[in-house]
């Protein structure tokens, strides 16, 4: 029997070539996304769309509500979404995030008996989220083997990065290789209601760039 | 102004015990609860009475379905509640709670430009869950640090652990002398519809040796 891994999917660009990874790596996959009121559900539709597209075993939207991170340009509609790159972390930062979402993955891996996690951050052409980072998943890493069963009984649980040093036309390039549908996923942080995407967020700039500089066309429906 | 504090609140002794001792260190308090669909939901009546006692500044339960966590006894009901003690962690562990717990007193955290957390982990008369030992809590620490944006910026989110090295007796004297009401505090893995706790089950019969060795009354109620 292949061994099992959990991926965390949001519907994006990052997360479905994290899934495209891990299937082609042999992983029996099971993916998890989280409702957690999130300024868009467009991204969830996407996750499902890509979860079947890759004949996961199991798709688990866990429904969390994080409706009181007002702090957060990605929850608090009333915070607009910035339009040109700034300094520092972005208003899009949503506290403890990938902590969070690591958390529930790692619960259900647990439950599962499944010893890998896959989450497709990366630090080369991101936001600057300090959670993106190789030394922030390093740390998670060494407190998943303390905090768990497992790590007690001496099996670890292994969180995998595939992406974490990649570059963006990297991922699009390896991606399409591994038969991402990329006119699946949404990267856009301020779709509108049929789901184009803005081309001007943080995350559509960093797409659009990607597949210029991958040299492969852009799927994406993009608002004119 | 008094420094802000969130204390994970579940509606128990031990983190009844926290936020009193939380208080009476001066701090502002946030208290939190999770419904997580724990197998009874009389915990969180007694949390929202035991934060009214002590006046929090706030009170917040976050929804959260762990239903899906089927391997946990106290979240799925066709698993027996053991009623005697046993080597090895027991079916009452919930795979990575105290993780996801602090995941999003983290957030809050964040959200709320708060320095501390404090939670009522305790290494002595405990389970044997791994998630409330001194080692696990320090990898959660440094983890934190790198995980947020006030990590970053120079400006630590502490973890407190007061109870962590104390004996239940201890705890139970502690917060008698803070004037915590353990009549209102609930500890029991399966009370009665009507809140009766069963005086079998590991939590009741932690709880009671520590009543005894106290030389405290217990003002719980138990099925007789």
């Amino acid at each position: 029997m292949s061994k099992k891994a959990i991926i965390l999917l949001s519907g994006g660009l990052d997360s479905a070539t994290t899934l495209a990874i891990a299937t082609s790596q042999g992983y029996s996959c099971y993916a998890m996304s989280i409702d957690y009121n999130q300024r868009h559900n467009i991204e969830l539709v996407a996750a499902k769309k890509i979860a079947k597209l890759f004949k996961v075993k199991d798709f688990k939207v866990v429904n969390l509500d994080l409706s009181w991170l007002n702090s957060s340009a990605l929850i608090n509609n009333a915070i607009k979404i910035p339009e040109s790159s700034s300094t520092g972390i972005p208003v899009t930062y949503v506290p403890a995030r990938n902590t969070i979402l690591m958390s529930l993955a790692l619960a259900w891996a647990e439950n599962l008996d499944c010893g890998n996690i896959f989450i497709g951050v990366n630090a080369v052409d991101y936001s600057g989220y300090p959670d993106c980072r190789q030394e922030y998943i390093d740390s998670f890493q060494k407190m998943v083997n303390l905090a768990t069963k497992s790590g007690v009984e001496g099996s670890e649980i292994k969180i995998h990065t595939p992406l974490i040093n990649l570059s963006k036309a990297d991922i699009v390039i390896k991606g399409t290789k591994l038969g991402v549908d990329y006119s699946k996923t949404i990267s856009c942080y301020q779709p509108t209601p049929t789901g184009l995407s803005c081309a001007k967020c943080d995350s559509c700039r960093l797409r659009k760039i990607g597949f210029q500089d991958a040299g492969i066309m852009d799927p994406t429906s993009y608002v004119i």
